[in-house]
């Protein structure tokens, strides 16, 4: 079921300074700042070949990554995102085997413009997962 | 200078249970449990296509993953890695515009066989860093 590793997502409170410290001391490739309010956040990409790094900055009031940069000031690791061929039979199976589909558990439409989903982090190691369709 | 991202590691208080929620839950494919004493811990990867997961137990006394479990009890994202073609040129420009490297300095012989380095999660937006020479 699970596919490739979509992105990883760090959370950061400054986003312009974390892009500068993977552009400059670490010689990636970093995208220009897309602002996302309908998901409550500013996002670059940094590409990696294989795969990709989402940094995220909130943005507005309510941003669904405030309640974790308040545990976490210095910013860190937000979630994992895999993807998967169908969202809807991925939810089904995940459902049937116990695990917790966070939300009304509908897909919504994610920051890459395709259904999304996150999963509980205390059904997968302590981690939050986002599955993507593809 | 950033190449691919070598793998997401996840360090979980209960392999087999986190592999059997990737292997049966996800769907994933996952590999034998290798015990690795000299790094202090027991690690799976998950293939995912493109990248890995690694997932990693602590193994025997003061394993380096045992402090961040304390922490973590339920398991959590604790690095990513990320490959480099030349670790010590990549050690030398990292300091070279401040960032901290851990230990001494000096690359090590990683969980892949292959030199490895640590950076500090505080130069990192909040997220432990490491490079491997591939």
């Amino acid at each position: 079921m699970l596919g490739r590793l979509n992105h990883v997502a760090i959370a950061v409170p400054d986003l312009a300074a974390a892009s500068a410290v993977y552009r400059n001391t670490l010689g990636a490739t970093v995208t220009d700042p897309q602002a996302l309010p309908e998901h409550g956040v500013t996002v670059v990409f940094i590409e990696l070949g294989n795969t990709k790094v989402e940094l995220l900055e909130p943005l507005g009031e309510g941003s669904p990554i405030a309640a974790f940069l308040a545990k976490n000031p210095s910013g860190g690791m937000h979630h994992v995102c895999y993807e998967v061929a169908d969202i809807v039979e991925a939810r089904d199976r995940l459902k049937a085997s116990g695990a917790r589909v966070l939300g009304d558990g509908e897909p919504k439409t994610g920051a890459h413009g395709k259904p999304v989903l996150f999963l509980h982090p205390k059904d997968f190691a302590g981690t939050l997962v986002e599955l993507e369709q593809v």
